[in-house]
């Protein structure tokens, strides 16, 4: 199995990649782990990899990109002048199949803009969909998209949405049968606004979920769904209020909390991204070593259970 | 000063409404206590109020309505078949300046209804709103808008929530030059839905606020803005999340943690509707004797500081 990490991505770059892997590889599993295609400026990469005792790891490969695409830049333009970047040339690795899957805490417009011009919708998706997972009160996990990639959605887009979270819960998490809600502002069929009245009606007609009905935002926290979709303005503030619910715990001193502890965003180490033909994962730009580990077991995941190739099978079936 | 109460309203009236009443009473500061309406059935209201000690109590005035619209009940419906009660009466007194201010933890929609079609939403306000206090880390108060009487907004909608919400922060909330930013999903200009992108430039050229830019999901519980501006879904979805990390809090202990107690809803008593013209107070369906305290003193707020009087003000210059 082999994934790509875009070493350069993230505030604290490299370090915190290096130091990732490391933790990957000492708490790794029998099966062996993944080979690691490092992507980086060699200069940085190669004093970082040597004194973790990773440069000469029969698991890592370091793959020069010389040039770096910064947080602030205009993801098209970085891409097409920039292509002995980090990202670009992680696309180039996932797109000619040298690597399965693709992770990178740098800049998220570029990693979207990469995928959808690389490896591409799949077919039959109309909108590509980023998630982010939900830690539930009674120790499940569920999953919550979109969360920012698409602002304005149209409700086969949100209908669509509901598929994959549906197919991520269950090949991912594991979850048989996942719940599938909308986020609303009331339970009763015929509340919200115009795109959630026109989203419900295609979801209780949809036939690949299982759908429960319409959650609200008290609901984010507890179990009565295990997918939840909104479209991606409101899940944005979902996601960012989550994140902001841990940073006060910790500032209050609350973080060992057993519940709170959860919702620190480093146990799902990162975004992927669901409706692209191949596994690609987007990190939190404060990514941190345990934030790079957990990409890489997402990855692992996402290449085992192959997920895109059943979310390709599932959505020939419903064109044709 | 003559405030009307529903005491048909909430999951336990009028037991809470009664004790909350004492409460008030209790506390009730040096400038002696307004007068109390309290409108609902006077078979299960005079039994409470003598044990209570507030059958022939000097503030209170019991106003019988044999009628009550249950929560489940379609509110212009309601509102015309059951003329006699609590709310209808509540709004017929408000009408007629009998009370100053009417409060329900009854029926939002028929509270709304109502609202609108006896006192009126002020000239030039497109329009009324509803707002949720938000408390901050950092001891002061906030205030959110609109949170779900308008599901689908206009940017001018949320041009004109701003200008209700920076009233209401200055005059209830005694904040000088409020701060007013837009709820979004990046800080830049441009960013965002359709909706949002349009109203930046707005409330940019608005010079009845002090606008101060976008906030995003994890700036809720922050100081960046005193007034966040939203359409009516998202803020539903905002408010009712706040709601639950109390409940989350009081689930796992942590409810006496100094800023988790903050967010209990009792604490702010219920959700003014901005925008008619008469002050109007919504309360939480749960609404305990301290959230009816906390309304009946909202209500006092609203009526000295002649809020809605400054509204139809400022309202008056802006289109003229």
């Amino acid at each position: 199995m082999n994934i790509g990490i875009d070493m350069m991505g993230g505030d604290f770059a490299p370090l915190e990649a290096v130091k990732g892997i490391r933790l990957y590889l000492d708490d790794t599993n029998v099966n062996g782990p993944a080979t690691l295609f490092c992507i980086g400026q060699e200069d940085k990469l190669v004093p970082l990899l040597t004194e973790h005792n990773l440069l000469n790891h029969p698991s890592i490969k370091v793959i020069p990109a010389p040039e770096v695409i910064g947080y602030n830049e205009h993801p098209t333009k970085a891409l097409k002048e920039k292509q002995q970047s980090s990202i670009a040339i992680g696309f180039y690795l996932l797109a000619t199949g040298k690597i399965e899957a693709f992770m990178s805490a740098g800049n998220t417009g570029a990693m979207l803009v990469g995928a959808m011009y690389s490896i591409k919708a799949i077919e039959g998706v109309q909108r590509p969909t980023i998630a982010t997972l939900l830690p539930k009160l009674n120790g499940s996990t569920g999953i919550l998209l979109d969360v920012g990639l698409n602002a304005d959605c149209k409700p086969e887009h949100l209908n669509q949405f509901a598929t994959l979270g549906s197919l991520y819960a269950s090949n991912i998490l594991g979850i048989q049968q996942p719940k599938v809600a909308l986020l609303n502002v009331g339970e009763e069929e015929g509340k919200g606004n115009l795109l959630a009245q026109a989203t419900y009606p295609l979801l209780k007609e949809n036939t690949h979920i299982h759908f429960t009905g319409n959650v609200e935002g008290r609901d984010v926290f507890y179990d009565k769904a295990d997918v939840v979709v909104c479209d991606g303005f409101t899940g944005n503030i979902v996601l960012k209020m989550v994140e902001s619910v841990y940073d006060i715990a910790a500032s209050r001193k609350l973080e060992n909390d057993g519940y709170l502890s959860r919702l620190h965003y480093e146990n799902y180490g990162g975004t992927p991204v669901l409706g692209v033909n191949k596994p690609v994962i987007i990190g939190h730009g404060i990514s941190s070593a345990k934030a790079f580990k957990n990409m890489v077991h997402l990855a692992e995941k996402m290449i085992e259970t192959q997920l895109c190739e059943k979310i390709t099978e599932n959505f020939q079936a419903t064109t044709r």
